[in-house]
């Protein structure tokens, strides 16, 4: 679950996550996939929340189904030094006093990948999945298959 | 994984989700989050693929990291008897053939549950969370903590 939420962290536009449980193989993972996809995604693991959210200088908000809806929160967010907290099912009621705007993305239990998705699509008016990446992998449109460009350097 | 897939789904403006391999704990956890929560949505479990893929009358969308773009795919697909093939990994070939439009939800890989979050948003102009379900439990916003009203029949 947490691959899926730091590769959707990165196909949506985050420059980095940093996930509070140590995990040296997702670190591997996600690495792997951005040297062969390209972009400078970044991902710490093992990364004590607290500590990062009150020493954030940035804006901050977090993710629920509860919260300001996502349609009036979002014009009061900027992208500039955001950070963006999702958690799994029970996030510490501190987390919602922590930060600046507990953003709803629906009403609806649905999902951490979900919502992190959604929210930055949306932050970025869908601009960040067009974006192309440096990677020695490029994908290519394909109507009816799989079209995948390799240079090597 | 999948009740992922499904909830998003549900949350996200989907009647119902068609899983291919069997799970009743799967059924069970799905059914218990719209008895609480309202809605009439619906899953079925051990249901092959092929088949549903083969006998559909409406139209048919598969999301891949392949396929043509989304923001060129959606102005061509009706919402009307949809089905949205998403899948794993592995997708079988045939599955790109059997479906009318491959979607790329960007071209890096990322998730199943954020492309079909981030397709039916775009695909319902972002109205798919703004519905109320007619539940037990109904979340009112709350900029700082949790609110759900409980009505009980």
């Amino acid at each position: 679950m947490t691959t899926h939420v730091a590769l959707a962290a990165r196909a949506f536009g985050a420059d980095a996550i940093l996930v509070s449980t140590r995990d040296a193989s997702l670190e591997r993972s996600v690495r792997d996939v951005v040297r062969r996809f390209g972009g400078s995604f970044r991902i710490e693991t093992g990364i004590p929340w607290r500590g990062v959210l009150r020493d954030w200088n940035g804006p901050k908000v977090h993710l629920t189904m509860y919260g300001t809806p996502l349609d009036e929160a979002l014009g009061r967010i900027s992208s500039e030094d955001l950070l963006v907290i999702v958690g799994a099912e029970k996030v510490p009621r501190e987390v919602f006093d922590l930060v600046d705007v507990n953003v709803a993305v629906g009403n609806q239990p649905h999902s951490e990948v979900a919502a992190l998705a959604v929210f930055l699509d949306r932050l970025h008016a869908g601009a960040s999945i067009r974006r192309e990446q440096d990677g020695r992998l490029r994908i290519r449109p394909n109507p009816r298959g799989k079209s995948a460009v390799e240079s090597r350097p």
